[in-house]
C-alpha cells in the first residue's frame, strides 16, 4: 500500500544546513520532486517536516524481535556469562513472559517503527524447544505493521543446527512458513563443525533459494576461517549479493594484512556485513568494508531480554552508539555511522534507499541543526514516513 | 540553604522492587526518616516521587563547563586529530561562541542539574590565551547555582605549564580567585618534563592547602611513571586524599600485574580516579579499583564544544554509557556504574553521600522498574533534590 504526501519543510541530508528549508513531495510511494514551496497537488495531505533534517529512514539489519520484552515490567538479568548458559536461560525463562511473543514483538516493532526505521531483519529463534511458536511470533508481528515497515524474517538456529536432533528439519519447515531468510550460528565454535554446519545451511538456501545470514562471533582465525568457508560457498552456489555474516568479530579479531584479506573476500562475493556495535567487543573495521564496497548495516540486537538489558527500538541511539563506541568526532564520521544505519542497511536487504527522485518514500524527520547534532540530541522523530505514509509523528506510531 | 521536604512514593536503593514505596523525610537538608505512609509535619512541603526510583544525587566527578556549547547552534567539528591540535582549535574558536563562558557554563550546569547531579567538579582553563576569563565563567555559573548544587572548580592548565611562560602565575591567581583545586596535565606526554610539571602542581596545591586533579592521557610504561610520580608526592606532601588522576589510561594499558601494582599505589596514598567512559579506549578496571577501596567516579567531560560533539548534561545517560562500555549485563554490575556515578565520584570531591539517616539530602528519583531499568530506560528525572530542596523536576530546573 503506498500512498501520496508533501512533506512540508525540511533539510534534506547531505545538504548545507544555511539554506531554506524545502517540501518533498512524494506519489505512489516514491519521492517525486524536492524544492522550496511546492504546491500540494489535490487530494494529497500535507505535514510539516518542523524544519528538521530529513533522512532516509533507518534499517534495523539485525534484531531479535522475538525474545524482546520491551514495555514489560524489567527482570533482573538472570544468565551466566557464556553462550551455552544464555541460550539455556533463555530456555527456562521465555515461556513465562506476561505475554506471547507476537504481542511482544509487535510491541518493540511499532517502537521501532515510531523510532524510525521502516526495513528491519528479524532473527527468529527456531530450535526443538520452541519449535516455530517464536517465528510464528515475529510472522505475526510483521503482519500486524504490513503497513507500516518492510520486514524480513531469519529462521535462526540460536540453539545450533547439529546439537539437536530435528534442528534442520525445523528449519525447513521455517522457510516453508513464511521465514525468508536461513541463518546460521558459530558454525564451529558452538556448533562444532563448521563444514556440515554450513552445508545444512546452504543446502536449505539453495532449496528455497533464500538469503543466508550467518551468526559469527568466532574470533581471530578459527572465524576468519568461516568467513573464507561462507564465501567459498558463496561462490559455489553463486550467491553472490544474497548473504550476510553478522557480528563478524573475526575481522577486527585478526592482524591488518589478514583483515584486509577477509574486506577483499568479502567484497569479492558480495557478502554482506552487519553489526550491533556491542560495547565491549573491538568494533569492526567500518571504512575498510565500505572504502571496499562491503554492504554493512546496523542493528540493535536483542532488545530488552533474558540475553541482555540493552536496546530500545532506536536506531538512532545505535546510530549514536556506533559513532561512540569508534571514537568518531568529524562529522563525516558520525554521518557515515548515519549511513551505515539507514542506506547502509536497507542495501544489506537487498533495497536502494535515497532522497533523489524515484526512490522509495522511507523517510525519517528528525529535529537537529546538522546531522550530527540530530544524532547526538537523539530526539523524538518528528515524522516517519513508509511507502509515502506517515507511520508515526512525534515518535509515537499513528 | 538547606530544607525540610518530604519526597512521597519511592523505592530506596538498594531495596526490593516489590516492597511497598515509602516516603523520605528531609529535615534541615539532611535525610531524617523513611517509612511507609509518614505524615507530613506542620511547614514541610511534600512531593511526588511517583513510584520511583531513589538514588543519592548524581556526581558529575569531571567537566568541562567552560567550553560547552550545549543549547547553541552545533558547529561541526573543526579540529584535526591529536591534543595539540585540539587545543589550538579550541583557541582559534572559542571567543566566537554567541554567549559568554559564563552563561554557557550556567545554561549547561543546570541541564546537569536538571538531569541529576547535585555534584560538580569543573575544570576551567587557565592559559595565557585566556588568562582567567574562563574560569570567571565557570565561577559565575557556580553563583548562579548556587542553591542548586556543590560545585568544585579545579585551574586546569589545558595548554600546559611549562610551554608558555606565565601559565604557573596564572594558575596562582586562578586559586586566589577562587579555583577550589589545581590541574595538571599529560606532564611527560604534553609538557614534556613530568617532574617539573607536577613540582609546580605540587607545590602551588602546597601553598594554596588544595587539592589536585591531573589529567593523565599518557598511556603504558610511561602514564604509569607518572602515576609513581604523583603518589610520591602525595607521600611527601602528606596529601592522601586530596590527589585525583584524570583518565588514568595508563591502568588499562600495562599488563596484569603491572596493572595491580599500580591500584594498590592508588588504594594506599588514598589518590582518587576519574573516567569519562570514552568509547574508543579501553575501559578502566573498575571492579579492581573498587575492591582495593580506590575512590572511583565518572564525569561527562567536554560537553558538545570544539573538542568533541558528545555529552547532554545526562550523568545517567552517562552511566549507561559505562555500563555498556563495559559489556555490563547482571544487574550487580549496573547497578556498581551508578555507584560510581552517584556515591563514587562524591567521594572523589570528598563528600558521603547515601540514603540513610543522617546522610545529605542529595537525591534523585529516577522513573524505572529497577535501578538497572532505569539506567536503560534513562527517562527524565522525576525529581532532584538537593540540600533537602527540590531543585529540579520532571527534566526541568524548578
Ligand atoms: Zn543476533
Ligand atoms: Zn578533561
Amino acid at each position: 500500500m503506498t500512498g501520496d504526501l508533501l512533506i512540508r519543510s525540511v533539510r534534506p541530508w547531505p545538504g548545507d544546513p544555511a539554506e531554506p528549508v524545502v517540501d518533498v513531495l512524494c506519489r505512489d510511494g516514491l519521492v517525486a520532486a524536492t524544492g522550496v514551496g511546492l504546491e500540494v497537488p489535490d487530494g494529497v495531505p500535507a505535514v510539516d517536516g518542523k524544519g528538521g533534517v530529513l533522512l532516509p529512514s533507518f534499517t534495523d539489519a539485525h534484531a531479535h524481535l522475538d525474545s524482546t520484552r520491551l514495555g514489560l515490567p524489567f527482570r533482573p538479568h538472570s544468565a551466566g556469562t557464556g553462550l551455552a548458559e544464555l541460550i539455556d536461560n533463555d530456555r527456562r525463562n521465555w515461556r513465562s513472559a506476561e505475554q506471547g511473543v507476537a504481542e511482544r514483538a509487535t510491541h518493540t516493532l511499532g517502537r521501532t517503527i515510531a523510532g524510525g526505521a521502516t526495513h528491519v531483519r528479524s532473527h527468529a529463534q527456531v530450535d526443538v524447544d520452541s519449535g516455530l511458536a517464536k517465528l510464528e511470533g515475529v510472522l505475526a508481528a510483521r503482519e500486524a505493521h504490513a503497513d507500516r515497515a518492510h520486514v524480513e524474517v531469519v529462521a535462526f538456529p540460536q540453539c545450533g543446527i547439529l546439537r539437536e536432533r530435528g534442528t534442520a528439519e525445523l528449519l525447513d519447515a521455517a522457510l516453508r512458513a513464511g521465514a525468508d531468510v536461513v541463518g546460521g550460528l558459530d558454525p564451529a565454535g558452538y556448533d562444532r563443525d563448521p563444514v556440515r554446519h554450513l552445508d545444512v545451511v546452504f543446502e536449505l538456501a539453495e532449496r528455497h533459494q533464500c538469503g543466508v545470514d550467518v551468526h559469527l562471533h568466532d574470533v581471530g582465525s578459527l572465524g576468519a576461517f568461516q568467513v573464507e568457508l561462507v564465501c567459498e560457498r558463496v561462490a559455489a552456489l553463486d550467491m553472490r549479493g544474497r548473504v550476510t555474516i553478522s557480528h563478524a568479530f573475526a575481522l577486527s579479531t585478526v592482524d591488518s594484512e589478514r583483515q584486509r584479506e577477509l574486506v577483499d573476500l568479502l567484497a569479492e562475493h558480495d557478502v554482506a556485513v552487519t553489526t550491533v556495535s556491542p560495547g565491549a567487543r573491538e568494533p569492526l573495521p567500518l571504512r575498510q568494508l565500505r572504502w571496499a564496497g562491503v554492504r554493512l548495516g546496523l542493528g540493535q540486537d536483542g532488545i530488552r531480554d533474558y540475553w541482555s538489558p540493552y536496546g530500545n527500538g532506536d536506531m538512532l541511539d545505535r546510530a549514536w552508539m556506533l559513532a561512540h563506541r569508534n571514537g568518531f568526532r568529524q562529522d563525516a564520521l558520525v554521518e557515515m555511522c548515519v549511513d551505515i544505519a539507514t542506506r547502509g542497511g536497507a542495501a544489506v536487504l537487498g533495497r536502494t534507499l535515497g532522497l533523489t527522485e524515484g526512490a522509495p518514500a522511507d523517510l525519517v524527520v528528525v529535529p537537529g541543526d546538522t546531522v550530527t547534532a540530530a544524532v547526538m540530541d537523539r530526539a523524538p522523530r518528528t515524522l516517519v514516513v513508509h511507502a509515502g505514509r506517515v507511520v508515526a509523528a512525534e515518535g509515537e506510531l499513528v
